[in-house]
Parts: structure tokens; C-alpha cells; sequence
């Protein structure tokens, strides 16, 4: 044990700590970036232009706390929604994890408990001891998939006050249909749950997928989050927000912190917002790069899943550390999720993208995984 | 009731957070807002212009998630506070609140306890709150003073693990000795407590009065926070930072959200600081502010305390409602902070400074406290 964990260890930590480590994938500095479903295609240079401007428009007032109730960013983000969403039925913070964070604040907590459905985004179980709620692992069929049957089930039986769906799922990258939130938002009702869907891919939806959005009227215990990372190429800016019924908003009121979003945040994503044009035919770019990978997977005889987001989820990988590594000497970092058999890339530009293909046809060939070329 | 309200009541909200209200003081559009604390001098020229061009800097690079260590932040702010500190004892988040929730997260929680010692900063029970911690109160002297054999006994008797100590204390404006400080942390040896000096107004400290960073050396459960929203002019920009031991900063790894500064923070954050020779003039220049309220006030025939801040608490005053009203009917906002003949007013521009203290003037001479002038 080194000199600092143990100085780290003399220190008062909360129980519950001791012996954790940080939680993050490694910063590595790679030419080629897919392993954290970042937008790879860049921050159009007309947005880039647009915040700038946006900033320079705030500096000056930077001595004055920010609008706590970041209004027109509210506004901004309520238009860009559409389904007849009101300002006042939106929210947000520092990225969805914060959006998260304050969730179980308000409507988790000691004595109280919130059900995912491993595999899923790793950070539920993280801000659920984050915020002392108890999180119940829920499960999916073997092919990751989850039907409303199966969900609504096991919301009975556990009775968890907060349902977390994840929506396209990640890592496996496919979408629910609407018919398991129906499901499960009902299956709810005794033990009153908040049912959180987390759309944070939901731009790259395939065509004849519906968002949540459309069940919020009259299902006030329902909280449709999303974020600016992804399809508006903002990871960097840290902006994630939520859509649900106003008495919602009002109940995160009492757990954010004052002031919690700075002026330069909400000029940031308000620009975004303002220039989605360019944003939004950068995603159409990106499904087709992740169509693309879909197919040539399939033709190398690998299982990619149906992907709805910026990133494809793979198995039939005999040694998905071995292809881990031999990507990463050709300069290509994806994920390993930690799934047997598998690894999860996301979508870069046509050149990434090829790089990857083409590394990993080299891999599986070297391998007998495949005739060489 | 109104509707709404019965609304959120209907939601399963958790029950210490009923019938709650959202912390903050009105956000309310006055000539001259000397109510919040903030650097009423505004973010200099050369300031706002380097900030601009920060952010221009990192806009390309946004798809990117940021930097989770921010390590030039740590390192310019290291520089910045001087004292043999390394970036290794530096730590950062959205604003000071931020800061101090981490901590209670890492420290506090169920079944722990803070020590703060009203009237203090109004966000500490909040935030115990928040994070479940159970918040107890310490008393000071009748002049709102706090001795150093006090506050060591009432940390002996309540054995809390963790204590605040505001210096200067808000809203008193008092700095505190670092004597106090000493006591309180050997007093806290046997509740291993985490003692927190909150320096959030240490940049106007009158000469002669010392940080607790000098206390750093040999004492890795002392935690010093300060913020760029008062000296530095960037309440809208939500940075607060501290300075501990490096084992503290581990600890604070383990709670925080991952990537929760932005790459925009940060860029702003950076720019202040390497240009913060105009910044520190204007400090001088707000000091000098402070101290006239002082004197004027103490003229007046009112009770002003020493102030190590960028405002002025004051007592004898007959009705400060009366008086707070007065005052925003000829456009300039104070801060009522509770406490009975008292009222709380930030140092303004100098212009903004004689319009307080000449309609203060007024008001009191027509309730006959003054001979009119």
C-alpha cells in the first residue's frame, strides 16, 4: 500500500468509501477516440462561432450571480423538444449525471431504494450510494433485451420508489419501446415510483423509434432526461437536462444548489440550441457511420445489437481484451464493458470509422477468426 | 393551496423535504444590488477580453468530455495562493456550495454530524441537509464573536465530525484568529473531526489578519475553501476551490461526479487567474469602499462590525424593515439577514456607496435617529 492510501485511509472517510476507487474510463491520449460515445464529428464551426459570441455576450455581467432559474435556457430547450412541452416542465445541470444526482435527492435517499436493469449506464448504481438510496439490479433476457412483461413484473415484486430505463440502452445501444415504459410507469403505481427515462442518445434514434416525451400528459411520476453531449457535441460543456410535469421541477428546486448553473453554461448550450442545424446533420453523418458498422460487423460474422445511438455494442468475440489491445497499438480506443465476448465502439468519422473496420478485420483474421484477405 | 402545490404534494418527495421552500434570495431587478455579496466593480476589461479568447481556445474541442482532473486549473490556482501548496492539495467544482456538499459527502452523510456556529453562512444546514448529515448548532458571543476556548469546548462537548468555521464569518464579516482555528482542530482530535475554514472573502481581509492555509503543514483533516465569485469577480462563472492535504482530494474523487467542471469552466476559471493583477486593484478599491461604510455608519451613531469582507453587517437600527424598504424605494436592494436591528449591505462602486449611505442618512433622520442634516 503506498505512502498516500495510507495517509487516505488514517483520514475520517465515510465507511461506505473505503477501499472504492475514482470512477471514470481512462484519459489516454489516442489519435483515434471511440470508447466514450463522444459526438466525433466535432462542434461545427458555426456553433463554435455562435458560443463564442454568447460568451462575450455574458462576460461582462460576470460578477452577478447566475439567472437561477436559467430561463430562457429553459425556454431554449422546451422549443427544441416540441411534444407541447412548457418551460416549466424542463430542468437543468452539469451534465445528466448531476439531472441524476438530484432526482434521487428529492425522490430517493436513505430508507429508500431505485431499480436498473444490468447491463446498463454504470453510473446509476454509483449515484444511487452517492445519494445513500439502496439500487436493486434488476434483469434482462440473455440477449440484453427488456420486454414490458418482464419489467413490469419485477417493479411489482421490488416495489423500488425510483425505476431507472435507459433508453437506447447503454452499453448494448437499443431503444425500449414505449410499451415497457407504459409497463412499467403503471406496475409503479402501488409503490408510487418515479420512473426515469434516460434518453441521452435519443437524436440517433432510428427511424419509427418514439421518445418518451410523448407519454409525459398525465403521468406526472414520469422524468424523460436527456443531455447536450451527445448530439450536440457538447461533452465538454457539461449540459444535461430533464422533461416532466412542473410539480417535478419544483421538487428538484428544494435539493439543487443555488445558482447551480453558471451564465457561461446556459450562453453555451443556448447557442447550441440556436444553431442545431448544423448539429443535427452532423447526427444524421454519425447513424450512417454506425450503419455502417452494424453491417460490416455482421459480415465478419461478429453480433452487433440493433443500435438506437452513436455507438455499437458487439459479441462473439473470443478474446475482447487481445482485440482491446491490438486496437489500441493501431492507435483505436473503444470500451470494454466488461461483458464476455464483447466490446462497445462508437461511431467516429468515415476515416475513424474505416481505421477501426479495418484493425479489427487485421485482428479477427490474425486470430482464424476470419480467412485473411 | 394553489393547484401546483397540491400537485407536488401528490409526488413521492421525500418527507424531510416537505412543505420545504427553494433556498435564495430574491432575484429581483434593482439599480444598485448590494444584497448578495457580489464584486460590485464589475470583471475588467483585459479580463473579460481573456476570457473571450479562452474560450475560443477550448470551443473546438467541446465534443470532448473534459479534462476530469482540470489539471492547469489546480496548477494556476496552486501558484495563485502561494504558501508551498502543490496542485496535488487543490481541488475544484461549481461554485464553493458544490465544494462543501463533496465534502459532506466524502465526510458527513447518515449518522454524522456538522458543527456550525450561527449566525453563519446560511447554505451549511442546507447542506447537511442534503446530505443527510445532522447539522448542530454551536453558539457565539452576544457581539456574534467567537473565542478560541469556546468554539475547542463546544467542539469537545458536541464531538461533531466535521466543523465549519466562516472567516470572515457571513454575515458578520468578522475574520476569525487563527488561534481559533488551531483550537478547534487539536479539540477535534478525538472526533477526528474534518474542520473547514470557509474563506470565501479572504481576498479583502484587513492587513494583518492570516489565512488558515498557513495551518495547512501537519494537519490533513483542516480544509480550506475559498471561491472566484467575490474577489475575482465571477459569481456567474461557479468556481469554488480548496486547498487540503493530497489524501483529502482522494477522498473527494471518490463523490465527485466525473467530468463535473466544464472545459468552458475551467478555460474561464484559468483566464482569471492569469489575469488577475486588474482584479486585485479592484479589491483594493472595494476595501477601500468597506472601510468608508464602516466609518460613515459608526458616524450615524449605528454599530458596525469589523470587516475582513467585501460588506458591512450592522446593528442599532430601530426597524430595519423600515429601513431595507426605504432603501429599495430609492433603488438599492441590502440584505435582511434575521437578525433583529441589523441589517447587511455590500460595498459598492463608489457611486453606488454614497447613494446607500446617503439615503440611509435620510431614512434615519426622518425617524428621528439623526438630527437632520
Amino acid at each position: 500500500m503506498d505512502d498516500q492510501l495510507q495517509r487516505l485511509n488514517r483520514l475520517p472517510l465515510r465507511d461506505d468509501l473505503r477501499g472504492q476507487h475514482p470512477y471514470g474510463a481512462p484519459q489516454i491520449d489516442v489519435p483515434i477516440q471511440l470508447n466514450v460515445n463522444e459526438n466525433t464529428h466535432g462542434v461545427p464551426q458555426d456553433v463554435q462561432d455562435a458560443i463564442v459570441e454568447a460568451v462575450r455576450g455574458v462576460v461582462g455581467g460576470l460578477n452577478r450571480y447566475p439567472d437561477r432559474e436559467f430561463t430562457r435556457l429553459r425556454e431554449s430547450l422546451a422549443e427544441y423538444l416540441g411534444h407541447g412541452l412548457a418551460p416549466e416542465q424542463l430542468w437543468a445541470a452539469n451534465g445528466s449525471n448531476e439531472v441524476l444526482q438530484q432526482i434521487l435527492q428529492a425522490f430517493g435517499g436513505p430508507g429508500r431504494s431505485a431499480l436498473g436493469f444490468p447491463p446498463t449506464y454504470s453510473m446509476y448504481p454509483l449515484l444511487a450510494a452517492g445519494t445513500g438510496t439502496a439500487y436493486l439490479k434488476g434483469t434482462r433476457q440473455e440477449d440484453f433485451e427488456l420486454t414490458a412483461a418482464s419489467a413490469a413484473r419485477q417493479v411489482r415484486e421490488l416495489a423500488p420508489n425510483i425505476v431507472f430505463l435507459c433508453s437506447p440502452n447503454n452499453p448494448t445501444g437499443t431503444a425500449l419501446g414505449l410499451d415497457v415504459v407504459e409497463a412499467v410507469y403503471e406496475a409503479g403505481e402501488a409503490s408510487q415510483a418515479i420512473v426515469i427515462v434516460d434518453e441521452a442518445y435519443a437524436e440517433f434514434a432510428q427511424l419509427g423509434t418514439h421518445s418518451a416525451l410523448t407519454l409525459l400528459p398525465g403521468r406526472p411520476r414520469l422524468i424523460v432526461t436527456r443531455t447536450m453531449s451527445k448530439a450536440f457535441a457538447l461533452a465538454g460543456a457539461r449540459l444535461g437536462y430533464l422533461a416532466a410535469a412542473p410539480e417535478v421541477i419544483d421538487a428538484l428546486r428544494l435539493v439543487r444548489l443555488p445558482y447551480h448553473l453558471s451564465a457561461v453554461t446556459q450562453a453555451t448550450a443556448l447557442a447550441a440550441l440556436e444553431h442545431r442545424a448544423s448539429l443535427m446533420a452532423e447526427v444524421e453523418e454519425i447513424k450512417h457511420q454506425r450503419d455502417r458498422i452494424v453491417k460490416e460487423l455482421a459480415r465478419m460474422g461478429l453480433t452487433p445489437a440493433s443500435s438506437d445511438s452513436n455507438f455499437v455494442f458487439f459479441t462473439g468475440l473470443g478474446d475482447p481484451q487481445k482485440i482491446w489491445h491490438g486496437l489500441l497499438e493501431a492507435g483505436v480506443i473503444v470500451r470494454d464493458v466488461g461483458i464476455p465476448g464483447s466490446l462497445r465502439v462508437t461511431a467516429g468519422t468515415e476515416r475513424e470509422t474505416s481505421a477501426f473496420l479495418t484493425r479489427l478485420e487485421e485482428l479477427l483474421a490474425a486470430d482464424g477468426r476470419l480467412p485473411a484477405a
